[in-house]
């Protein structure tokens, strides 16, 4: 599990100063798709049909999607999507992880903190507004100042002329259009119903990114607003939301071939990229981010081996690392598999060609070099973000920094310390007392500033030399491991209530708080943020110059148009299909309920509930048992187009009927993220047929499956 | 590799007390197959054709098949079968391991020693002999004795009557039958032609029992006799054999269904047991016999540690074992998978029914019985037989029983000490200093001494006691350890002279040799062997139930009937398929050139040579292109029902003519020795096709090619 939904929380900690077929098109760019062809591959919908009802019903969980499947808000999506609503609601009475939920009556459903459902009202093109202030700058940096305050600018306004209004502006095709998204923002989501963690995470980590797969990753939440229908936070007034549309679910049969087509909401590709980039990313950026999590990973464990209770607290950080890992793997395994460098350098020279023949000039020479004098600068820079890692040290950071923006106005602050972001700071500086280990907290510090040891000198970051000096490695070495042991004595950053007392303090009184370590890291977070601004030049010549190499790109690739994704609603077309992992290998595209029972094992993450087990001895298989595969259909595959936050988007028929909720993709589709490989990108669903054979005659959820709208 | 061939090597050095659809025939007994069902699957010959004409060209090689194809006596077999040959030549100048070897004149063919070819004369049928004097005995013991001594007397009175034949009686059916079977053996075997070793093995170790499967495992070798004809150790002036029959290699195409046959030489299967048989071999003998190979291959490992020289020393039994403790997984797992022990149970029960019914004598219950109680002395065997793997500690167990048996007359002496076998046991006296690293020898004779230590007091043997007495665990440890380091300071069985100085003394100078770990591995020896003169009662109950077992368990089952595999020659029929190792996936029966490519790491096993990468690239096929395939096909998979032995047996369409050479079967397969399931059990055949590829393109062998009788 895990999967198109995890993977996006620690890529934001890394650096994302690289920039960011296939098709993961934007709603109102479905004309660069033929509709015909769709329509001879089994669509019945027109395209209006899809943007004014079906995309309706899907909404966005915050780095996962759902849909509406019924009158009164309740959404359908993945089990990991819904994860951390069970684990706030379980207790040691209420296990509710292990023994799944289930809450037949609206009073019984439960809070789901943290959790919201976006719904898109409307999409505005400002990209004129904000070119046009832009195209006047006098360099690259002042260009992307004032892309980033006319931005903040815009969401301000329309967040202050409509009540219950989220807006977001967001980049498209690189930097040439800019889209503004009115979303209306529930937040009170409640749990309704989940499979037991066998059912929900079966095969855990060891089938996570795997193929043959046979995994119940669904679960169902509701939306409540207050009795005005306006978004509220919760309360036990509120009632359940009452969308314009929601999605029917298909027991119908399926095969190899049938169409599907996915909505949701995709975080993040980088498919325009330049061979000279992917060579960069491939060989330096990835072996550097792979050695960081293989380390850390040891660091952890080995804290973990000291007693059980350390190693319960480390476990859920070693997971998501190993799954991170896991994703740059797969990312490194493929791009190397389908020689995409060498593709690329040769695509490249083509254009460069073209454009010397022309004697024009090339916009991908021009990135190159950008990217060239990015990368120099990026190792240090990786360091130095992967060590917010650190949680006391990423605190102080924090801290830090917010006593330096609080001195300004809102529209004039780093975006991420704007007045709607300082909730969740604060929640962070609270709940991260959870995971606190300050023995290991102090060992991945040390390797961090060891790492930089490691560097040569002139690539240290200035703060690093601040306090320990130059010298040989070994003395080097020797000081951080005595000057950090000493920070660590006298901090307060490991106390929760100090975390948040700094927080509130001005910037005039944290100077005068003696805590070595929330200096120490305040004094790194100026120099990133410093370097950061510095950027600005590169960062706002990489947004002139990548439309162009966009379009370039294109022309000579010819495929149909689309923009990298951006965490807005896409929708990718595909069908049903299996494929061949490697010589004399077939993948079928079904997995079956004998598959599940097959791979019991009777340990964790292979043991089944009893229940399940009796039900297939019994073959009590009813409406949802498959004539042509001779069983209950599981899981899934097709060749739509999906990436991370992709997790529990509704894959449709060609009548807009949800035949599974994408919860995954396969090893081989990681790379996909860069180069799409039409042959082995494969998105992996759970079937809807064993999404009602466990609500049925597992859960015996009648209530809930009175609500749905079944088709057959 | 290793494969159907080497498990055999460690498979012998247990205790092999435990007894030994499918369907391996007797070539006079193929009349219990349906003939016209072999027609329509696509059998162009009469049996007699196989039997008389066919099945001449093939021959054992000791452990593995070969089969002649030329007039000029040139034998196909496997790359792995022939290694031993190709190591013995090899040097540092010649380096015919890892660049391959190719003699395009006879001159320059290699010697094979150690190597041998038995060509079946005739087979005749000696069980009213053997049986008639055996029913006579008063007991099971004394009539176990009546059968070894009348099979020494047969085999001695054949082998005198006529030069140059090998003679050697095999019991079928349990005891039921025995053959006397005539044997022509040839041992000037020469060295013609074998690829470099990342053809010969490519995949190695990792893809050992495992598909898809990409192995050029195949190797030439020549017969030689005497200007006269007669079989005759290597000379100059001896000239290749001219065999009666050989066969033709097919280049026509396959695919899925093909029908294909296979004569070879399957080693051992234990396919009538009852289900409590089964029961205590799954879990007791494989549980104790996987931990025994862990802890060895633990203790050789950490040796290995120590130096790269001891880690090259190690290696070769490092692997050899974990190819045995793979088989036994292997076993492990299909019994499991396939709840082997209940459906024995049931089908036991059954028959239990059927003869109660009709008040009978249910010779289930019997064998049960005597299973028990030989399972019950079996603990302490297996670890005393296991000790022998010890190198001094069975020198010194071989010496001193020769001691004892050398005082008898050669009909009267354990088999294994006739004077036909003395030879052998002094070469392997003299070769086993290659491998001799006396500090790990002490560190696996405190192992194994250890486990003894382990058991209950009644179980240890009396040898045991008499040097360690009895005591708390603990004391016994170190009782060991003290009693172990001073025997090994003092002996001299770590010397190869002495060893054979010592193999030559007559009983009473032994005696008087001060060693004392001799006359300890002496001592545990005659126990070892006192025992199993014990449990000659046993056995001869075994041979007498056995048949009767047979029998009803086939009346029950109502199979084609065959004995186990026995190490004589076989006819298996079947096809060419795939298989679905798991849910969702299919296992399709062909692999490719392309996908020997797609497996390069550029590391061992996975490295090909760049001529072949060349080839690949220049898509330099000739006609050995498939165009079905689209591709050169490079392994198969056929339903045969092959075990270890089968090693290079030649795979037949139905004209008779070569299609390939088996050389392994799949992982799922290797529980088949026990129970045969035809929906997983595959062998894996090295394509006639890859074979001339290489030959041809590769190897430019152009007389080798002109030699064989190649039909399109």
């Amino acid at each position: 599990m895990l999967k198109k939904f995890l993977v996006i929380v620690i890529l934001l900690l890394g650096a994302n100063i690289i920039f960011a077929d296939e098709g993961m098109f934007p709603l109102n760019e479905l004309n660069h798709i033929d509709y015909n062809k769709l329509k001879k591959m089994g669509l019945n919908l027109t395209y209006d049909q899809i943007r004014n009802d079906v995309s309706k019903a899907v909404v966005s969980l915050g780095g996962g999607t759902g849909s509406f499947v019924s009158k009164d808000g309740l959404i359908i999506t993945n089990h990991h999507v819904a994860f951390r609503a069970i684990q706030f609601n379980a207790s040691a009475k209420h296990n509710y992880i292990e023994n799944g939920f289930y809450a037949d009556s609206f009073e019984k459903e439960l809070p789901a903190p943290g959790y919201y459902a976006d719904i898109i009202l409307d999409i505005k093109d400002v990209t004129d507004r904000i070119l046009k202030k832009a195209n006047n700058a006098k360099n690259d940096a002042e260009r992307f100042q004032i892309i980033e305050d006319e931005i903040k600018k815009i969401e301000k306004e329309t967040e202050s002329k409509e009540k219950n209004i989220r807006a977001s502006v967001v980049s498209f095709y690189g930097g040439k259009q800019f889209l503004l998204f009115k979303k209306f923002r529930i937040n009170d989501i409640r749990l309704v119903y989940a499979p037991p963690r066998s059912i929900g995470e079966f095969g855990g980590d060891i089938d996570n990114f795997e193929w043959p797969r046979h995994t119940g990753d669904f679960s169902f939440l509701r939306a409540y607003v207050d009795k005005d229908g306006n978004p509220a936070p919760y309360s036990k007034d509120n009632v359940p939301y009452h969308p314009k549309h929601f999605l029917k679910i298909s027991l119908k049969p399926l095969k190899t071939g049938d169409f599907s087509f996915i909505l949701g909401f995709p975080g993040s590709t980088d498919r325009y990229m330049t061979g000279k980039q992917v060579d960069l990313f491939l060989n330096d950026t990835i072996p550097l981010r792979l050695k960081l999590f293989s380390d850390i990973i040891n660091l952890m464990e080995e804290e973990g081996k000291k007693n059980k209770e350390l190693q319960v607290r480390v476990s859920f950080w070693v997971k998501a690392l190993n799954n991170t890992k896991k994703y740059y793997e797969g990312v490194q395994a493929g791009l190397k598999r389908d020689k995409v460098v060498e593709k690329f350098y040769l695509r490249d020279k083509k254009i460069a060609n073209f454009f010397k023949k022309r004697k024009c000039r090339n916009p991908l020479v021009e990135i190159n070099k950008l990217s060239e004098e990015i990368h120099k600068i990026q190792k240090s820079l990786t360091i130095m973000a992967y060590s917010n890692f650190v949680s006391t040290f990423g605190a102080g950071a924090r801290i830090g920094r917010w006593a330096e923006e609080k001195t300004k106005k809102d529209l004039e602050r780093d975006p991420q310390f704007m007045d709607r972001n300082i909730p969740r700071i604060k929640r962070r500086l609270e709940t991260m007392q959870r995971d606190l280990i300050p023995e290991l907290d102090k060992k991945m510090l040390k390797y961090f500033m060891k790492l930089f040891a490691d560097l040569p000198e002139n690539e240290r970051p200035a703060t690093f030399t601040k306090y320990f000096g130059k010298g040989s490695k070994e003395q080097l070495y020797k000081k951080i491991d005595t000057t950090l042991d000493d920070f660590y004595k006298n901090t307060k950053l490991t106390d929760k209530d100090a975390r948040l007392k700094y927080f509130s303090m001005s910037k005039k009184q944290l100077k005068k708080v003696d805590d070595k370590l929330l200096h120490f890291a305040w004094d790194f977070a100026d120099e990133l943020n410093e370097k950061k601004e510095n950027l600005k030049g590169l960062n706002g010549a990489a947004m002139r110059l990548k439309p162009q190499v966009i379009e370039v790109i294109n022309e000579f690739t010819r495929k149909e148009l689309y923009p990298d994704a951006n965490g807005t609603l896409r929708l990718t077309y595909g069908k049903i299909c299996g494929y061949s992992p490697k010589d004399a290998v077939w993948y079928k595209p079904f997995t079956t309920f004998s598959g599940v029972i097959e791979k019991e094992t009777g340990k964790e993450p292979f043991k089944n509930p009893k229940k399940l087990i009796e039900l297939f001895e019994k073959k009590d298989y009813g409406q949802y048992f498959d004539k042509d595969l001779g069983d209950i259909p599981v899981n899934f595959l097709t060749d739509n187009d999906t990436t991370g936050g992709n997790s529990g988007s509704p894959t449709l028929n060609g009548d807009g009927e949800i035949i599974g909720l994408l919860f995954d993709g396969n090893f081989e589709s990681i790379s996909s993220d860069y180069y799409f490989n039409p042959s082995l990108t494969r998105s992996i669903v759970v079937d809807s047929r064993y999404i009602l054979f466990i609500l049925d005659k597992f859960s015996k959820a009648q209530n809930l499956i009175k609500e749905l709208t079944v088709v057959k």
